[in-house]
């Protein structure tokens, strides 16, 4: 079959590579669907994150699952289903407490020795503690596609961002980050009742999409303007619940700086700027909670699904390009660019 | 009246000073009849935490009503009261929230201006909003003293590192810190159900009053070894909730370390590592909560004040030592020199 490859910083490849089989009982294959880039997958491509050359890429993907090991008890051929971001044996601890990201069995597609989603298909490892089963005939509706595999990262993330940001109904929500987890910030908030929800972020399209998931307000300043420009709109409070979906050291510095006293930061951008953003004393002063980090999407997905599948929400909507397979080298180009927002790959 | 005078590093004084009286309506004039010394006085003392020199200094005291102002409602003549260690108007958003500390009318005693609590009466700001009336008995119940003391200060603040770190029913539960705060951490987490508390701290006398207070496990450890200890003592996994109540860079290290997956550091340390000690990437993979920060101890007392007066809790056992208004000086070197573990003041 064939696979997105990577080699190095810029150096994406679509390779021939063996097509995956069950090794363990416990195991899936699952032939791909839909796969997409993910703004996490740029930090490989710049180099900013080390990969071994050779190593497969990508982790969102719906598919249509092609052979189960013996022991799989959930799925069989021919069933539809989406893979969140990481997989999980689905009976441990941290499992059953809804942090399938602990799972000591679990792992990221891509790490070495396993398969990428941006590819024709892909070895599951404990597929029923990975797999969520979707409706067999939305497999076909194209319209609904970009959202259900959206429920494998974006989504999903979002969502962990204002959970963990404790978005409440009528609560005043910030979102540092315009990329895709950010505007499914916006939407994940906008879905938990927010009263008020101030995007952060100046690019044209992407401030529209924001508005279209429910943002009421739009900063398009950064730094210490953007702190002050939300003070304003907030009466010089501040956001209860703020979602950092960046990961830099100045996006943790506004982020906190624009939460209330009392709120909390829900954090999803990936850290790239160790901890040299977060204002320990200022936090201490003001009783300001860090929350947040890696999205247990499997938790999530159960719970989100019912709105994609009503329509009730939307987030596909991020995706605004789509490529086949062999187009996926020059979607990373064109996600890095900043021409793309998100590139959906469609088999 | 005398009250305690701070001119600069281990330089405490009692000194002569102008009686206190009421300047605005919403004052009370409060003669003192208990005060202590606290950790966090110590950083003023060793000269970490600038002060002018002639500032008060002192922030927990119980004290019998003397004088109130035209508009204090609540409090009259002869009434005895404890005051938390910050005072707050009580009506503004954030002290109907409950985070009297984020008042914007609120202020620390003892900062320049104001009155400290190490002295024989205080001006109060905002009566009404600041103090918590007590049974006017029990002012004579000599037992009873010093576990209503701690309610101005450090049984809150215990209690505000368990809230914020999630303790539960059942909830496994590590405090780093054996001071008098980490102590309270410790009966505050055995308060709200607590299952397991280990407590970290190598000093006999107050691992002691931690097994009295509900540690079931003490940790004599430090740094990379503690956090192993640990870990050996919970199956590999860490605590559901961390008290964070030290305040140092190595402090915070090792409560983020020790916390469990998906659990929660309630840091009541005041801050003075910076965020050197915060490991942004280590809890963003492990989904580790950082919470906590200035006590709002108007907002715990009346919650906690019931188990004092029943003795259902007995936080005054931190107090090993107990001097007169003339022996405050030679309190602070003792504390200082770890002599003892907390000085209360009797006039």
């Amino acid at each position: 079959m064939r696979a997105t490859v990577i080699h190095g910083p810029h150096d994406i490849r679509i390779e021939e590579v063996p097509d995956p089989e069950i090794r363990e009982a416990t195991d899936a294959v699952v032939r791909v669907v839909n796969a997409c880039i993910c703004g996490s997958d740029l930090w490989a491509y710049r180099g900013v994150a080390a990969r071994v050359a050779g190593q497969r890429i990508g982790h969102e993907f719906l598919g249509i699952v092609e052979e189960v090991g013996s022991e799989v008890a959930g799925f069989a051929r021919g069933d539809f289903v989406v893979a969140p971001f990481v997989w999980s044996d689905g009976t441990c601890a941290y499992c059953l407490d809804g942090l399938h990201t602990s799972c000591p069995q679990g792992g990221f597609w891509g790490e070495v020795g396993s398969d990428g989603g941006q590819s024709e298909a892909v070895r599951v490892p404990f597929a029923d503690g990975t797999l969520v089963k979707l409706p067999k005939e939305t497999a076909g509706e194209e319209k609904l596609l970009p959202s259900l595999l959206a429920l494998s990262d974006v989504m999903s993330t979002g969502h962990h961002a204002a959970v963990t940001a404790g978005v409440r109904p009528g609560a005043t929500v910030a979102v540092v980050g315009d990329g895709a987890v950010g505007l499914c910030g916006v939407l994940a908030a906008h879905r938990l009742g927010a009263g008020r929800i101030i995007a952060l972020g100046r690019h044209g399209q992407r401030t529209a999409i924001a508005r279209t998931f429910g943002a009421t307000d739009v900063v398009a300043e950064r730094g210490e303007a953007a702190v002050e420009a939300v003070r304003e709109l907030t009466g010089g409070q501040g956001a209860h619940a703020v979602l950092e979906a960046v990961g830099t050291e100045e996006s943790m510095r506004t982020a906190i700086s624009i939460a209330r006293d009392g709120g909390a930061v829900g954090y999803v951008g990936v850290p790239h700027g160790g901890s040299a953003g977060v204002d320990i004393s200022q936090m201490f002063n003001r009783n300001v909670t860090l929350a947040g980090g890696v999205a247990p999407a499997r938790a999530y997905i159960p719970e989100l699904l019912p709105d994609v599948l009503s329509g009730a929400i939307e987030p596909g909507l991020v995706f605004d390009s789509t490529v086949g397979l062999d187009g996926v080298p020059d979607g990373y180009r064109a996600m890095h660019e900043r021409e793309a927002l998100k590139v959906r790959i469609a088999f």
